[in-house]
């Protein structure tokens, strides 16, 4: 399901640090994707709808060169991923064999994927690297997939990084890594978002001139009238 | 899919360090379900066709204790389960909740499940005990499953212990833990089994007698020849 | 501060299991300290306030023999531990080194300690366990605490097995590992629980009976109502 | 306590790599604080006395956004760093869960505080490098501390990194990790380390002509004449 | 090198949490095998001079099962160890397959080894505990070694849970795990052993009789000479 | 033994990526070493015989500054290095100690050694990166070597990163880590990747034009002659 592209918009403009902090207020602490560091720094931010993909570990009859051909198979699953997705894999973790590199990253591109995250490793990375998917990932590792993964299926739940990631569930990454947002919840959290931001530079605004944090951050009743006096001037 | 009761009966005379070793020759090293211990010393050996179970990460939002009454939980898995199957629980390897305490156990024991084998841990151990379910399992917890898991769904290919389980694929279990057979290799095994056991019993009878190893153990061509010859005494 | 000994009776009664599961209803998920396992099975609850210890890593200037004379040192500890107390030592989950050995053991058990809980390892654990002294730990290790570790002080907030500990919280301990609970919600717990191992009980008669779970465990309104009529009749 | 400004700039022309050989030849092995790492490279060398910080895991009640406004608070540390300490931050290894981000940072640097040292992570990174602070830690996440950890003191022992720090121990961080020298023998590794800098400079000019290495690192008696000697001509 | 028979026989009064406290005052703080756990509760301490084996990783062209029958094998190792040695073996921690099963381990007990110590997995462990081979290990695994580990040599220096341990080393094994004496130490240490353990039983009947910790453990001027006024009166 | 150079020359031209999937192809799964990553991103690929070294765990008695003269050091082993080779060092993947530092680097590059690959860390970075030896390793670590290493031997097989490497074993290296090639299947492996380069090569230009995954990558019998034919055309 296609993500409403004004709240992609909203979402672009907000810190993975903050959609944290909002979704911990709403009672999820764990929502970020352990080990999904940018390929690349400074990486825009990507924000998209989840594709899912699940691996279980590599088994010698059935994760082999010949599996790649067959009917589920990433080369399959990489078909059916719509345009402006984020495709999430679920590598369990494993580091020592990549899950994709340049030649699937090339289709994906091509296919307008937003972005590959995953809590596992890409595999010849200077062949992705000049493919200009945006990758978030665990590491990179030279042996293929089938080195040490099985895949499965696409469009299931999945774990990655620690996380439990359902298809459509919301997925916002940047210099911090990869964040989830329920599918539920993301109309109250784009909503909730800019307010945030905002009053986070007003307080940044006060650091500079040299302010102190207690009270400051989060703002007491006093400050939070003054912040709520410089908006009003503001607008 | 039940297992063929003379197949049963072949693999449960024969250690899982000698299926292991079978399944080698044949190419597969990575049969083994890592972390799957005896909750009890002495269990008998089993076997039985795997029913698959799979868990993701805890959400806040999912992994609740209302989940337990949805049509997809482990409870409707539970009363999913054929008589003289064996459970394989994907828990990820998370070990600090308890995938089933002394209920769930009980109602599996009542159903005529076979054994439970997990990669995560069970609760409530000393109940579980009392159910008189066999477990293989990585530790004990006291909190619930959904403290660190979310079950979404059985009957798939999972992932237990850094091993690939697929549904229907067999699972015998003794002292030294869970191992996988795919289910196309099992006729095939379980013919070499009973031969390779044989053998290795009178190259005990040797070491007893005070031979030495190397020729022995694997045997030359004379011990070989020795060993056929006092087979043939027997028979 | 001491416990009062009618909720320590009621808990004493109520397994880790429930505790941990009643505290997730309450949004606590974190409660149970990892890798405290008790030293001998079959260990009875134990019920107490937790009197804490504080670990940091050896430094070889200061985690000396010679350090054990010092004002500040595990002796004065132990020395300060009150009646009843259970002794909870962050040992920073390090194995390598014990903690106590067996006259440290013993001199606790003297002063009418209730139980030991640490995420490090005992040493010299023959003797510890002849000292009688109940121990949940993660394992044992023959070095003394200072090839590993500095003592720093008691009467701290700490974390042990990944739990929150602060002076005075209730430690619940048995067959699944010690449990804590935050000392402003004990009464509310002790109130909970017998309630909930009430129904748990009969619940599992009901299995007895060859009853399915789903509409049992949790009950619907249906079994909820033949429980009450039950537990009437019961009483 | 501040450390005395000459000892510093002789300290700061030292590498982490000199000052932890001469530390182990002192019997100190262990005082090279896992997982520092600079945040970006090429951050100069900075020295400081240590300014503690200590987390303990998170606690649902505990851990919430109202504790940052509470008399005990990270914001309250902040506020109480003297100008040129490094701060030196106990997050017990945690690196699902920024201990600071770009505010808490930006107040810091305000402040004066030499540098940030962690063995837990960051968050809002691109932010925090905004803020100029220069920090050693051990990765980046997006979500706020509370998501894994309970601050509860300044000013304490500490472990960071495996390593014991104690307020006031001197601290050196480099492109090698971040160093504790204890208080009490700085002098005489201040005293002893340009020296050996000294020497090591003339055995890397030995290796630029082409000289082996056996009899010149660590140098023989033959040698150790040939540098004094040079070192004579030199002056 | 055989053991000197009087040096062994003192050594195996002697618990290796004393023999740690004892190598600690020489400065060796890491002498205690990690992981080497007894397979059995209850084995009787043993000592021995270490004859080494060492793996590496599995190489799939390499670690065959006819690797077995090569000159440099396992199977030629055990050959080699002399009577009452104890086998010590570098696994690298890998447990998930394991290093001897039945076979080997009853060879070794036919030869006369006293025991065998590995920071890896024994296999077919209902075997194994059948030989009567006393075992230090870290776990069980079905797997042959081939699965995991590539056999290179015995007779070398090795690493075994995190400890140097060179052949013709001391070593002690008992229920705390197995402990390193280097060769060059074991003199002295044997001298200072008995009467470190003839102090710590009058510690430990001070303690019963309910002296307090400070000032006795360890003891201060007047209980040494306490102690000292009843070794004389005992002897 | 020196690798022929037109083999050099060959492999020098094909990723580690592409080298995996034939090796896998052989059977061989298991030849990435885990942790082997460029210390400066863009470092060209480096092949060349592996020159091994060894190192078990720190004993405070044998890892002393002492030791750096001994006949048989690292220095020695520097020295015993030929021109071309790549030094391979088995730290055990301990990460807490550097190796080598910048004096034995530019001793290294004066000698013409082609590059150091290891699953331990450097120290000193700043000057090994000063020295232009090119270097895979885990990380940077201020400590020396025998702050946690005892070295041992060098010309012995190894682990590194899990893999199992003999002396004249052939190593590549590149972005994606350093990967290992037995010496008995060079001469294969170089014939076959330079087709396989050429036909990924193909793939990705179809990718460019448009082309779905399935029936590309791996080719079908269409695509597979259509590839022929456009070689054909190409020559």
């Amino acid at each position: 399901m296609a993500l409403d592209p004004q709240l992609a918009a909203t979402l672009s403009r907000v810190t993975t640090a903050t959609l944290t902090t909002l979704l911990l207020k709403k009672g999820l602490r764990n929502v970020w994707m352990r080990g999904t560091r940018p390929l690349d720094p400074g990486q825009p931010r990507l924000v998209g709808s989840a594709f899912t993909l699940r691996f279980v570990p590599a088994r010698e009859d059935l994760a082999t060169p010949e599996s790649w051909s067959k009917p589920i198979s990433t080369r399959a699953a990489i078909e059916a991923m719509p345009e402006g997705c984020i495709a999430v894999v679920d590598a369990m973790g494993i580091t020592d064999a990549g899950i994709f590199g340049d030649i699937l990253c090339a289709r994906m591109q091509k296919r307008g994927v937003a972005a590959l995250v995953t809590d596992g490793a890409l595999r010849d990375v200077a062949g992705v690297r000049a493919t200009g998917l945006p990758v978030w990932c665990q590491g990179v590792a030279a042996p293929p997939s089938v080195a040490g993964l099985t895949f499965v299926n696409w469009g299931e739940p999945i774990g990655c990084g620690g996380v439990a990631v359902f298809p459509d569930d919301i997925v916002v990454a940047d210099d911090d890594g990869a964040v989830l947002i329920p599918q539920a919840l993301v109309g109250e959290i784009a909503a909730a978002a800019p307010e945030q931001e905002r009053i986070e530079a007003w307080i940044m605004g006060e650091i500079d001139k040299g302010a102190a944090l207690p009270g400051l951050y989060p703002p007491n009743a006093e400050n939070k009238a003054r912040y709520e006096a410089a908006k009003g001037g503001k607008s």
